[in-house]
């Protein structure tokens, strides 16, 4: 019932993560910036395996085009020289100002054209550097105001865009897939796709939608008050859970980006767990990486940075392992088929039973006898307790 | 560019509205029930022309089957005679502790084939009364903890159930719709299908998704912090809304059923915008009814319940003919052209504009002058300060 | 610096808490109701070493004057036989209709002073009954709407009817102190003094707010999304935490009631932390008792609700048990003094350094070499890092 | 009982709101900033009559001490030239890294030691240009995780420097009082004095609190989902604000910084009219300045900037004039009348009453009939319809 092995080694860094300078709103960096590939022989070291960036967290935005090569180049070879593979690439279409109302769906046509143009050129970046997921987060898709938008038309061009991409990936014939990335807010008062759900919602009108998933973020889900873990259930449900961001929030505020399971602990072990050891029933696993989209806190300078980046790992790690013995322990499986997590796999209807025969079965309805079954004690609250008791015990 | 008719004369308000007789969490009821039609003539004084209700509501839980048909004729009767259409009915899968871990997730499989049954019999009800739109609210579907439920499980089963009513009423031939309620949590900790995104994820899962839509909440998205207007709009881009939950809710807080407008009051205005006037640049419009779901407050005795019940009509068509003046406004029509309102209808790639072609525009993206684009004045907050000066003004 | 021995033998449950028969906003009972003093041997045996209850918990609201005493007189001899002091009492202005305004704070004068003398009965019990705390939540104090109360009486009302039951005691030579619980909302839409702080600056204009202190609860300043420990830590330096009231919330939603540590795990640990190790540096320890204040979740029944009691004496333990650990291990008491945290003990002006001389010393500002002090490394990270591995590890 | 004469000439802005270049957390500045004088004469033309900087807004922080008079001389010259006031001076304590764990409570002892003595500095600046009142906004000073501070030693430390720089201004005869300026997070994960009520609760341990009270920003506020105007309400009460920032937020989220009015506009109502007509029942009147700090939304190039500003000046106009007609309308008179809005200005106790007395009067309490004080409609929900029928009607 439990899975033999975690896919724990599949551990991936954005490049933007621990190269952030902690410039924020309301103050400039603590930390110098140093070059791209200067930080990979580090996150090698601190655990990782993996390796994403955005296109212009290599080479500068405005960089001229033909001189952009040499930075991915030379990035790529100490990535392998390190040994990180560069599973992910994603594209910035909301640091410059021109993109300040968003990058498929700005109101500014030639600027959506721009975007998407930007979109495709990464693409293609991707597929030379040999990603398998191409994520896309529109931060700046959206609105402060409800009159500034047309949102049929924003929902229009949010697919269009991401269908023209994704065609794109096609007719180059290249092994990408695409991982939306939702977000409720920040920076734009109200982000188009604010939570996985909306995503889900909106992949099923696309005509490319068959390699278009998701690259759910622990915390922007939790910036709704939303439970993370049954995010990426229902994702996966879908077979869209392509893709995942770990990180930490404190409630809903403002995106904090802590390091996992430095916000949220006890949802951060059941979704390790979920990860890891997959529904307790069976059903569809998670094959893809683990992948950390954190900040350093600005307090910190840089043995601060490679604190945080150590403990992301850790946490994966201690989670993984206390979530294994969680499953494995039997009093644990006693308890939860006591809380009837096995009966829910069994489907409501019997194999083979017809509406006619359902309706039909008066022991069902009629002769079911009503204040017996609300007698029933779940046991939530027990087999929760054992759960916290694995995790902190 | 405005419709000519705003369809705000299909009003109907939840039985249980005025109904309530405010008990809460923390006390006991300060107002008597009365029977369920005897709500009915204030209702349409009010100014309602339609009414809804749950099974409950009308025969109490427990009443005897043979004993139960007296209660609709009767209900059904007094609404004929005062001219009040039936145009929705849901189902109580909530209340009796019997579903206390939901009607179709329970944990509990002899629970579930009998919420699935209860359904299947106000199905019928429905028909019977001439309902266009079956509401389904999964208010128990969900937990406390993460680890109370199998959630690819959860998922499925809720699947299934949703699906096994969409084939009832298929086989059955009714006139009928379902409509899914999403709402985030309480009284659950966290509830399945939290938003309008996770529904519409859902029906895209379903065999008989076609007949399943949306009945989104204002109130329900706020408790997430989503905006309302954004929601809605796309499950119109997606031709899913089906019915309407008009009330108030002041911030990220419990369910507060406010009347509606007397919660975020701007957010109501441009929701009623959207219903009445469509998208500025054409697409679905919304045909079904304003449907008010709120609690006239505990401090309210007899007297108040009908100034709340009045003052949500009156909301509604105070802010129609505000967002009617705002939209006729040619000042409002020239600040929305110069914000891009319209702009944003044009596709992003030209009519019959290959992919080739697009890469080919070196004018789009290699001699695209960036800076000079970036510093585009979308004019978003006069726009804003329009619709406010319409709407206080 | 670590305190020998911890006060985790004062534990106490409200008689409401296993007590609830799981009656919600949206559901009836799923549990039925014993008699007072039948929960207090399982509460024993639970772990708990205390009691309380509000008045109407053990009589109910509208009982005969002169037939409650019973009522009291046997729980006492029951709580004495089994062993269970009674250390808070506290008073029900929250349920009956009639407090549907509040019941110090209602705009009806006549209500006032049936809840002010409601109050003074249930003091003269608490004293009876040798009671040390006298909690005082006003949940129905406060207002849906911004127009309903005058806020500057509303406040003066507060203060007065808080004064009165203050003056009381004194008056009577009692050995009580008032403790003020705070919440930001639910039952109303915002209550009156709605975190830790504005009951903190509400107890500074009172005449006798020498024995007015705070009763905070983790859910309730959790529901403003506020930091429980940050919160009662203020109280402590005010020299105003009397009481305390443990349980679970998970983020900004309805009031959950969870198992203390079943909500945010790592802000319960810093809790306990606090609670039973004291500031790193000195200062007032908490000396009162560890009550909790908690649901037993609606899907369990009788089992669910011992084993959930049990949890709460389990969670304290472990928890003080892993925070001992914590501030003992040396690593962590070097992280500590890396990270400044004793330093922050040192006053910023030296001792007997006179702004005369502060403003002098050049060597603070004029020639402080700011970028250099911008670099440190302050830790912070690392040590919330080691926290995390003493919980969890 | 409406005040004759509304004291909207007093309207400022701070300098760092129309002349924010628009960097935020995800991108770079949209539009370029100006010399800090030329942002004057359009201010005043947007209708302002005062103006407020940070010491860093106007000469950069690193200026050499010996540069920097010049730049407020010219600032100075061109407000006289201008006709603006300059009401207000804060400090920043935030921006640059060296304050990257605050200011006044920073684990470095040195880092408080310089804090301390710019904001000395500052407070000589804010004298010699004739403010009134010395914002101390400590966005720093508070924690990412529960462990990285001593809080006691914070909030003492925090109260030391308030009380050096509240005893700075006694000693040097200045005719200054400072101002508090609350906010529960962003860019801390906690800061310290999160609430109105967490800095009234400081402000009464402090030796010099009597010159020390309120600056309360709206946003900060409504982002722990705190009633504004309760708020305001509370802190005039305690005769403690001082001074108000203007500005609008939706919902709990980053700090928005929209225009005012452009948040939750039924707040913004209730708060003008507070500020503008009073308390009902009478009571201590705002005599202070209606400070807007908001940023103009990061779509906008300059016309958007003076367009957001004039917005500002348009709200206020707007919604005192709405408020004014409110109160002076007989018919909501004798709806606050019905509503118990005067009568909640009795005191509890009568005059001259006794306890003795008051535990005496049977009809308080033997004899009072509860269940007909129960059924009291307090038509809360019909007064709120007439406030928002005048705001929108």
């Amino acid at each position: 019932m439990v899975r033999q092995s975690a896919p724990t080694e599949k551990l991936s860094f954005g490049l933007w993560t621990v190269g952030w300078p902690a410039q924020d709103q309301f103050g400039s960096a603590s930390r110098p910036a140093l070059d791209p590939w200067d930080y990979l022989p580090k996150l090698k070291e601190a655990g990782a395996t993996g390796v994403t960036f955005h296109d212009d967290d290599v080479a500068p935005f405005g960089t001229d085009e033909s001189e952009r090569q040499p930075y991915f180049d030379r990035f790529k070879q100490v990535a392998d020289e390190v040994g990180l593979t560069i599973e992910m690439i994603t594209t910035n279409t909301f640091s410059h100002p021109v993109f300040k109302d968003g990058g498929l769906t700005s109101n500014d046509r030639a600027i959506r054209r721009f975007g998407l143009r930007k979109l495709l050129r990464n693409v293609d970046r991707a597929a030379e550097l040999g990603a398998e997921t191409f994520v896309m987060w529109g931060g700046r898709e959206g609105a402060e105001y409800d009159g500034a938008k047309d949102l049929y038309a924003a929902h229009a061009r949010y697919a269009e865009g991401i269908d023209t991409v994704a065609a794109y990936i096609k007719e180059k014939g290249y092994g990408l897939r695409i991982a939306l990335e939702p977000k409720p807010n920040e920076p734009r008062g109200d982000i188009l796709l604010p939570t996985i759900g909306h995503a889900l919602g909106l992949i099923a009108q696309l005509d490319n939608g068959d390699i278009v998933g998701l690259n759910p973020e622990v915390g922007h889900e939790q910036m709704a008050g939303l439970n993370f873990t049954q995010g990426i259930a229902q994702a996966l449900w879908a077979g869209k859970l392509f893709h995942i961001d770990l990180n930490g929030q404190r409630s809903i505020k403002y995106d904090q980006d802590l390091v996992f399971g430095h916000g949220d602990l006890g949802s951060a072990f059941f979704t390790i767990d979920l990860l890891v050891n997959g529904f307790p029933g069976g059903g569809p696993d998670y094959e893809g990486w683990f992948h950390f989209d954190y900040k350093p806190s600005r307090t910190e300078h840089f043995e601060g940075v490679w604190d945080s980046a150590r403990a992301n790992v850790e946490m994966v790690e201690l989670l993984a392992a206390k979530a294994k013995a969680y499953r494995e322990d039997p009093e644990v499986q006693e308890a939860m088929r006591y809380s009837g997590i096995f009966e829910l796999g069994e489907p409501t209807l019997g194999g083979g039973e017809s509406l006619a025969d359902f309706l039909a079965d008066r022991s069902t309805y009629e002769e079911f006898d009503v204040e017996k079954a609300a007698e029933r004690n779940f046991g939530f609250v027990k087999l929760n307790q054992l759960a916290i008791k694995h995790l902190v015990g």
